[in-house]
């Protein structure tokens, strides 16, 4: 089993990617934590607690940064075109979930469960990596408690989405991404090189509603704004940015990675750019060195990875 | 014919291009201009003369600029250990050459050149932006008088060399490559993504010396310096830079470009990138809006590109 903290900004395609972690039977979902990208903070805790109640789920969860690691950085915009003004598709999220938060800021719900559980847990993070980088600044030691790092975050060899350069989690808080890339842990990158790929069309998502029950409507329902904004850009369905981290953490032989040490650009016209040094090719010294290898995807088998989505989504009403 | 000013810090790539432009019937080089790079100023411009001399070439030599577009810079380092100490291969270069440089600066000289053969003259850069940059700032609209310009430089889909971001003709003065990807004329980019495959082996030097007489011999005797670096890195040859700039003047059905604006990362540790924003692709507004539509080049043909490499250089023999 995997014992996994899922960092996230419900946001849509975290939704699906907070189902397959729920319902996964490989994965033991055992907490989530909340962070502002997709939505404003309390959007976006207020989202994960409302899908915590519809689908039974529980883990704890715990709030997070509402503002970047560096405070004084501008306010970035929200994406509502892509996630609807409530985070999930313009839904009708209740204004009020009554289920209770976790009483710790997310970063120290981390750290705590990180030292619960020495070794076993991987986290995920598919929003700004803020809540990561403030448990590393608080206490720099538990990264090495933790086992795995996955981030849905970058772009590496193909243009970003929010500048020709920068993806939006990254470029939504660089120096809490530098911070998260450089410490001593292992962090594997799912960037759009391979989430982009990675295309569900709205027929394939109507069966697998249709196959798993009520729970997987309501990811259905909410997912029909952001299939049609990313009908109008891929033909037809939904990048599915989010799910494609948790499917490596399942099933990693589903991606191709390269191995080296990982910046983000913080500044200038390339703000929150992702560059990665390959190992084995030789440069002058520079700003890379001395920082950990880290594992980029650079492949992924998109119809393998959808399959493996679906099979979790649905496992719920066949298990 | 086309009529080419050569803009150059020869450089053993350099001197390669330089003969290729020399002695390709469909080429007219009506000028050559020096910058610093492969070695200072001083060299580079002794160099050219140098060649001048032993290829009985006709076109003016004009010294330009020897530090960088902003003069607060700090000066690089000189790329010894790949062009030699004399910036030829160490094959003992005189210190002084008897040849007339033209009394103009660099920029001087283009300026004037192009003005005199207004819509005519392509523009081949294959050092530092420097000159460029300079002529531009001095008189803006001399521009709309250049008939194409074709860089060496840049990397856009692939590691630079001088660091994972960037490429050193463009890291060696960013500030000068930015203004010239933004200024109202037409660049062509011929960067890393495509001249690291255009490698040319020790034989094919060989063979091309023994067909092209004294001068391919020249030409033969500078680059082992070179061959012996890249053969410790690309296996067995040399990557030809430089030539590959030319090769597009004269064969842009070789070479895939991509149109986009392109701007350079000025600062921090992405300093000196190059990053393209591909025309019909969608971006919040930024920092490439309202520039022009360059080409950088994604794909070439490297057999074919030898092929014409080898046919113009020992051209004036058959001739």
């Amino acid at each position: 089993m995997h014992k996994v903290i899922f960092d996230t900004d419900p946001g849509i395609d975290d939704a699906m990617a907070l189902l397959f972690l729920h319902r996964h039977p490989d994965v033991d979902l055992i907490g989530v934590t909340t962070v502002f990208g997709n939505a404003p903070l309390d959007i976006t805790t207020r989202n994960a607690l409302f899908l915590k109640q519809q689908w039974g789920m529980t883990a704890p969860v715990a709030k997070g940064a509402g503002v970047t690691f560096d405070p004084s950085r501008p306010e970035g915009h929200w994406p509502t075109f892509i996630h609807g003004e409530d985070g999930l598709g313009n839904i009708g999220v209740p204004e009020e979930i009554d289920l209770p938060l976790d009483p710790r800021p997310a970063h120290h719900f981390i750290i705590d469960t990180v030292k619960e559980n020495p070794g076993e847990v991987t986290l995920i993070a598919v929003g700004r990596m803020t809540n990561l980088a403030l448990a590393l600044r608080e206490d720099p030691d538990f990264a090495a408690l933790v086992k795995n790092v996955v981030i849905m975050g970058g772009a590496f060899d193909i243009n970003g989405n929010v500048s020709p350069a920068a993806e939006a989690n990254i470029h939504g808080d660089p120096e809490a991404a530098d911070l998260v890339f450089t410490a001593p842990w292992r962090v594997t990158v799912v960037g759009l090189d391979v989430t982009t790929r990675t295309v569900m069309t709205a027929k394939f998502m109507d069966e697998m509603a249709k196959e798993g029950g009520a729970p997987v409507q309501l990811l259905s329902d909410l997912s029909q704004f952001y299939i049609e904004f990313y009908t109008q850009r891929t033909g037809d369905g939904m990048v599915v940015h989010d799910a494609c981290a948790c499917v490596y953490l399942t099933n990693p032989e589903l991606f191709q990675t390269r191995s080296g040490a990982v910046r983000v650009v913080c500044g200038g016209i390339a703000d929150g750019q992702t560059i990665q040094k390959p190992d084995g090719v030789g440069f002058p010294p520079g700003n890379w060195d001395g920082h950990p290898s880290q594992l980029v995807c650079t492949d992924i088998e998109p119809e393998r990875v959808l399959s493996v989505i679906r099979s979790a989504v649905v496992q719920g009403e066949r298990g």
